[in-house]
């Protein structure tokens, strides 16, 4: 190992794992995770690449968080605790020492607000671009996970938060569309720093008979629930929560079907059991949305607010 | 997700996780791995870049088992028995698909060697080289991680297999060094495809008291221990254990001191222990040399065959 990745270790990735006992200071081959008895971990891993999945101009401490968040919001959509997670840096050699820090800051904030600690980094030179890969690890106590593959005809189907903001901020900063400053702040906001479900997640275990994360747009990843349970849906179009941001733009409906970082879970629960959603959605404070059901015959149904099914708008998925 | 994404995990990816439950089929969001009772998780991450930590033209199937087998030395180190791993693939736009089906062979077949299937998996595309990350899980009863920390004054010091033949085997493939066919051969299958020493890490549980594996070299890894131990040592360099290939070959003793890719294990065991030491040599049929012991000053010395110090070899290596 160079030195340079020696000090690197030692300046940037130690402290961010000072508080978790697991990492061993980093000074050992790997990490030592005790498992909460009765549970079982839960396992992720995503990578981003510059120019490819963040923007050359994100702020640093942005690019972390928004790193870090995506992988709990897969956690969040099993219903799982993030207890910690590894990650690596592979460095082109014009990254600057100022961006480094700001995203170990942006990292070391939103350690301490989820409560998942660096159990383990490496860092490796690149003569491509910037390239981060991050593992998140979990628990959830045992048997409890969320599936996708559970849901089931005549269940519901909740959304959590507003749908189609992530997609909007995209369009804003990439100057696809425009919108006034403080709509414009909100929509970037969310898509730079997605709020991963972790403590909804946790709360829909034996509620939710299926859950998944909305990251490639609500309808593909509701393609996903459906396949894996052998189930249809029809879904709502007037229904779809919109933020008071995305509210009026141009192709707030389209971005809430079919844009992706949201982030937000969605999930089904059987009809009985509706009150238990609402009253989850009220004691936190969270914006729980029904847009549609399941049902029998395999296909997905986009309706409209007459009950009409509308041409199938563009969806950005694809068929497996 | 872009649809390329998905037909590769479906392709490639899905078939390295069927015989692995915990994974899901690769069709949730995350993998659920049941700890086994009384265990703790071991988890370690490393990153290889195209160019910088693998030739453009060492083939496929050797690039991925070199990447998981790295990954199981540092498993290997802590003790620890393989259970799983999760693997990110960033692939350049001209990678040919006759080389991701070569990477994924070799990953079955190391996968089955070691019991260690692909528990998730993501691919992204980027602008730069191929660069792939593994994170390996495994698990060792609780409280018998083997750590670098645990070395006392008087501990014998031992290294398996032979050392040197990595870095001599690199500066072969890179026109530095010459030697008879067969000789090279051996000494560039052992740079390509390293062995990790997973039956010996969990054979030492209970008996070392400090291990590490040899990937910076041997004198830079012995420091890590030593400075996590808070001791000195004196490596014998004429009790190198060198392969038949290496014996001989210009430059064999420095690889052996100084180089790094050999993935052994270095290990101290208390004096009275020794012939546990050596039994566990014979029945195994592996090589367990001892090269050295520990001492209180906190030097490291390395000693001629009539015991005194020689000159500083070049390291490779950095203090803290």
């Amino acid at each position: 190992m160079p030195e340079g990745e020696f000090a690197f270790i030692r300046h940037h990735l130690r402290p961010l794992a000072a508080g978790t006992p697991a990492a061993l200071g980093l000074a050992d081959d790997a990490a030592v995770l005790t498992p909460t008895p009765g549970h079982e971990i839960v396992l992720t891993k995503d990578a981003i690449v510059a120019g490819v999945h963040f923007l050359p101009d994100d702020p640093a401490d942005t690019v972390a968080r928004k790193l870090l968040r995506v992988n709990l919001s897969d956690l969040a959509a099993m219903g799982a605790r993030p207890v910690g997670h590894l990650l690596v840096f592979a460095r082109p050699p014009d990254l600057t020492e100022a961006w480094i820090e700001g995203f170990c800051q942006g990292l070391a904030g939103d350690q301490a607000i989820f409560g998942c600690g660096l159990l383990g980094g490496d860092t490796v030179s690149t003569p491509g671009p910037l390239t981060l890969s991050l593992t998140a690890i979990g628990e959830v106590p045992a048997g409890r996970a969320l599936r996708r593959n559970g849901a089931h005809v005549g269940d519901e189907l909740w959304v959590s938060g507003t749908l189609g903001d992530g997609a909007l901020g995209l369009r804003m900063l990439t100057g696809k569309l425009e919108a006034p400053p403080e709509a414009a702040a909100a929509l970037i906001e969310r898509y730079r720093v997605p709020e991963p479900r972790v403590a909804l997640g946790v709360a829909l275990r034996g509620l939710a008979s299926a859950a998944i994360d909305v990251s490639d747009g609500l309808l593909a990843d509701l393609e996903h629930v459906l396949a894996a349970s052998g189930v249809g849906a029809e879904v709502r179009a007037g229904d779809l929560p919109l933020s008071k941001a995305a509210g009026g733009l141009e192709g707030a409906e389209e971005a809430a079907l079919s844009g992706g970082d949201d982030y937000e879970l969605l999930f089904t629960v059987p009809i009985a059991r509706r009150r238990e959603v609402e009253a989850l959605g009220a004691t936190r404070d969270l914006r729980l949305t029904r847009i549609g059901r399941i049902t029998a015959d395999l296909a997905l149904r986009v309706l409209d607010p007459g009950g009409r099914e509308i041409a199938s708008p563009k969806r950005g998925w694809q068929h497996f």
